[in-house]
């Protein structure tokens, strides 16, 4: 059996972690190995993704790394917060077997050039406002499946578009991994959990409040009747205003599995949404 | 021990092939698979491949698939050779194990949108006379790999942009796959065997036999001194014209990694060169 508590081994670079997984998987042939990529700075809404994976009786590696090509703005990558140390605990406390965590150096050598675009669905929402991060967000999940070659990986329903980017590009390249989706984990208000919620000035931390609350109200609003999508969004862009959200980058109803926009909003569409606090970026969804 | 000798059989679909895969993995855990990927009309170029994987005593899987995302020309597409019964005839003889021959259909599904592009090497030489054509071979070679999960795969040194460009990928990508080369496969006049050959006008085909010829002139020019790249570059134009070859797509010395433009020609660069005759291109490549 598998040693859980405590047991947390560092895998600090690529080519021992390969050897190490090839070893994991020769001795332990009928167990599975799942991934939980992360960027650290860890909060609820990642435990909870390794909380999932640990239902599945497996090996759990997961892997810190800020991802650089996933960065259109360079300031954000900057100000990313980094909490190693505490995410450490955290991942012993969970009883998590590996840390995958490399160097920048170990993932892009100095001539990496390649890049994986899911093509179509990376054209909306985020996509339409954040030019190559989704390609880089691609790129480097795919590496990490083939470093990690885990049989189940694990992502969040906050990063929506994120995972049926993820779940195509599987489907796409061939990929024999399950994705585990795990849900939107939010503070007592509502608000999202998000590693840049920590970056928020005060008063803005308190209108952040309101962007789950918007989305809540305009699900309330489709129960009563409203269909119009066109009509539901000018509904939340008057709530947002109300309470001093006033850059919001988009707001969206979409099909779940095309994320193109639904003109007549229906029960199983997604209602998601990007605003600006200052210099951070706050995305959320809900489903209808 | 394996079989040899007219076991071939043949994996029509793509779920098929990663059962039978999975547990000839399972079954045979020391003997590498190797695969050797090409679009059909096999000729003695791509017997060389095979007979060069052979050496490894590994399950060889041949896959046949005329990749329809790398022709950036329909006509090309249209007119390209099938002859599958002698090809399968041809692999039989080898003792070739599998044959992964799936349709279009399966391999590309309807919602399909998902590219690899490795960005630097598939500027040059024929990528930039083909324009999205090194985008669909990245792309199918990375799909081949993950649903047949060779250890080693064979490419000949013909496609030498190809090559440099797979080579790349399964770095970039972090893919445990050896890389092997085939040697350029000709015939007596040094012409290189290509599926596209048959394709010639009888004139043609005698004027492609300076193809070749012209390459090995121009090493021995270098040998004996010349070293600028644009005086052997012009000396080659003026052989081929003499020749009857007036439509030259591209003649270039490069580096063999970078394929970068040697301006100074050194011992190691690669001079590359593809030349239409009527409506067929040809390509071929010598080692300096």
């Amino acid at each position: 059996m598998l040693k859980r508590k405590n047991s947390l081994k560092i895998l600090d670079k690529t080519s021992k972690a390969k050897i190490i997984i090839k070893k994991l998987k020769k001795e332990n042939k009928n167990i599975p190995i799942i991934l939980v990529p992360t960027m650290g700075a860890l909060h609820q809404g990642h435990l909870s993704l390794i909380k999932k994976a640990e239902k599945y009786n497996g090996i759990i590696i997961v892997s810190i790394f800020v991802n650089p090509i996933q960065f259109n703005d360079k300031n954000d990558l900057k100000n990313y917060p980094n909490t190693l140390r505490a995410d450490i605990e955290k991942l012993k406390e969970l009883g998590v077997d590996y840390l995958f965590l490399p160097t920048v150096k170990d993932i892009f050598n100095s001539s990496f050039q390649t890049t994986v675009s899911v093509n179509e669905l990376q054209k909306f929402l985020c996509g339409k406002h954040r030019p190559g991060h989704f390609n880089g967000v691609s790129t480097i999940v795919l590496k990490l499946f083939n470093i990690i070659n885990p049989d189940i990986a694990v992502f969040g329903r906050k990063d929506f578009q994120q995972l049926a980017i993820i779940k195509r590009m599987v489907i796409d390249l061939n990929l024999d991994i399950k994705i585990l989706e795990g849900e939107i984990i939010r503070e007592e208000s509502g608000l999202a959990l998000s590693s840049r919620n920590k970056l928020l000035t005060k008063k803005n931390y308190e209108i952040a409040q309101n962007i789950y609350q918007g989305l809540m109200f305009i699900r309330s609003e489709f129960k009563k009747g409203k269909k119009s999508s066109v009509q539901l969004k000018r509904l939340l862009v008057t709530f947002y205003q109300s309470k001093g959200i006033r850059n919001i980058e988009y707001i969206n109803i979409v099909d779940r599995n095309s994320l193109i926009d639904s003109k007549t909003v229906r029960t199983g569409n997604i209602i998601a949404v990007a605003i600006k606090l200052g210099k951070i970026r706050l995305i959320d969804n809900l489903k209808f």
